[in-house]
């Protein structure tokens, strides 16, 4: 193996795939970075056997050579080293060779690292993919819709399901929901094309491969294709594939706890909201319960307080462009609807509201493709 | 106790004493900040015994009304709520008043915070230092100085002397030291007035206390002036007062320590020697022993290169200016060398060796207000 690339496109690359090396697998070659040179490229793979990134750098495209091939072949070089060391590398290229035993040289202007590389016969296959479930997203959509779900899944290992983002199709849209059964986040978008065809339901995607697919995408909106499997997802990138295992069980049906019937609805700017929740956890966080209270009052005002027996107490007003419905008092966790307004990208939300001890949502005032639930708390 | 405050100005003033409050302290009333309210201002003070910073906010200056002063009083807030409370209020002054029991009301816009505060009589007072061991410098120059030598305290307790920084004076010149005993990192700073009367030895102040100093020395050359006594430190900026314990204990004399002959010198530029080492680094560092070899070799070159059993090995050449004298092979620290070249603002170094056993120097090639000594390693 033998070639010389351009130092900017080889350390972006190297940066993908090591997103997916972790220093923690039990499998000792995919602590490595696997390279793979033929006449069309250099492609360069990373996994942690959960999640698995391919980047592929070409030969050529239109306009620009990016590598030159001396020698096709292949070879496994330690990830946590290599990443750093292309980084630091001075030159505009990069020379990179392979000798006995996986012995490899990496040059670049006056500097030489001889590194001790693996056996890439030991690194395992990426798997193939029946590609008859697949759709288009355009990549800050998909983006959006992981920021605006992943917040809300389960850290905790009781239920695994609610670790992961479940994705569904229903009527030509795709739908994120994600919840650790205090509440819930979900993001709807609709396809370009029609595509009644398409039954996508209870693929449960780990919320840590989402995190590290969206430290990649970027904010364009060229499309990215989504192709499902029963066990895996795949998200194709122009030169980039990332796969990940999908989650085990029965995700369950959320769709019946969403209330359809309001009994007090507020609307009102989420910047205030959220300022206002800000102030009242520093005291319901001391406490540790993060319990924050709500009362409506006349004048279109709302009460926000938060009691800490060690601190003191917070009171303040905040003002709605509208209240409707019947008077109320409620108390929830504020830091989860202090997360969920941070990833609504609306200046206005509307609150809805079935009584202090049922379930209540939170939207953005000008578009119903997003919706987030929560379960109140009882304060006596 | 009852003023209104302009917020930012309160703000800052409470992020600054907020700096000497730790939480691990086992004095309680120490994990507050002190407000005490005169005709003149407001004084907030901030302490954790070894440290203890106090700011003062007029209630007006020649064109600004900062405070107004409605009451005068004292209090005591427990610190950790009440920096992260009033930079989150909302309005442009911040009206705070004390009732019975030490009951504290925060009011700013339309939000109330009610605080329990603490009796301001059990407030250690600070001390009265006597005046007559001061001197002044310019604050971005004093920056400089801390900067470039804290890093190089030890961070081991066995000879605590050596966790501070030793001030000195000599012929009308500041001087700071710090050593680990591997290292040492020295800067002196010429006075703007003679001052032979000055006789300042054995001033050692905690690295620590001078990293949080740091965090509040501007970047202007407004004079700071410094006062001496004993057992304290005091740096007196307008309207704030920095004070810290000094560390008991003998420092060593280090002056004998610095070779006066050499019989091979380099000259190079800083950039291209930290880089080159910051590479050679990335091996050394994951064999734990962070040691780096250097070779001269013929046409103005020399060669750096280190080695990790298990990853690999580097090698490079970097061109000096100029080298002088003998040829050597000697190995280092390398990471020693990279805090020191971090902190010199010079394009040039100097490196002076007295052979591959001895103590070598690094410094900065166009000035000699600082000096860099390490102890070479043994490789064998």
């Amino acid at each position: 193996m033998h070639f010389v690339i351009q130092h900017d496109q080889f350390v972006k690359s190297v940066q993908h795939v090591n997103k997916a090396v972790s220093s923690r697998t039990t499998i000792p070659i995919l602590t490595g970075i696997k390279m793979d040179v033929t006449s069309e490229g250099v492609t360069l793979t990373g996994s942690d056997s959960d999640i698995s990134i391919e980047s592929f750098i070409p030969a050529q495209d239109e306009e620009t050579e990016y590598v030159e091939i001396k020698e096709e072949g292949s070879i496994v070089l330690q990830a946590r080293f290599f990443a750093d060391i292309v980084k630091k590398l001075p030159g505009e290229s990069i020379e990179i060779y392979v000798q006995d035993q996986f012995a490899t040289t990496v040059r670049s202007g006056s500097v030489v690292f001889n590194l001790n590389g693996l056996d890439p016969e030991e690194y395992p296959r990426l798997p193939k993919l029946e590609e008859d479930r697949t759709f288009c997203l355009p990549q800050n959509l998909l983006k959006d819709m992981i920021r605006q779900t992943v917040f809300a899944v389960s850290t905790q290992e009781t239920r695994p399901v609610l670790t992961g983002v479940n994705l569904e199709s229903e009527n030509g849209e795709v739908i994120c929901t994600a919840t650790d059964s205090h509440r819930l986040a979900m993001r709807k978008a609709s396809l370009e094309t029609e595509r009644e065809d398409l039954v996508i339901s209870n693929v449960v995607i780990p919320g840590k491969s989402l995190n590290e697919l969206n430290k990649i995408l970027e904010d364009t909106d060229d499309l990215i294709e989504v192709v499902v499997t029963d066990s895996q997802v795949l998200f194709k990138l122009k030169h980039l594939l990332f796969f990940s295992r999908l989650l085990d069980g029965k995700y369950p049906v959320t769709k019946t706890m969403i209330p359809g019937q309001f009994k007090t609805t507020l609307e009102l700017t989420k910047k205030e909201m959220l300022q206002s929740l800000e102030r009242a956890l520093l005291l319901s966080r001391e406490a540790k319960n993060n319990v924050v209270n709500l009362k409506t009052l006349g004048n279109n005002e709302i009460e926000i307080t938060s009691v800490s027996v060690e601190v003191g107490k917070v009171t303040e007003k905040v003002s709605c462009n509208e209240i409707e419905g019947e008077e109320l008092r409620i108390s929830f966790n504020g830091k989860n609807i202090i997360d969920a307004l941070r990833v609504i990208d609306s200046e206005t939300v509307t609150i809805s509201f079935t009584g202090a001890m049922s379930p209540f949502i939170l939207q953005p005032a000008d578009h119903d493709q997003m919706l987030h639930l929560f379960s109140p708390v009882r304060t006596y």
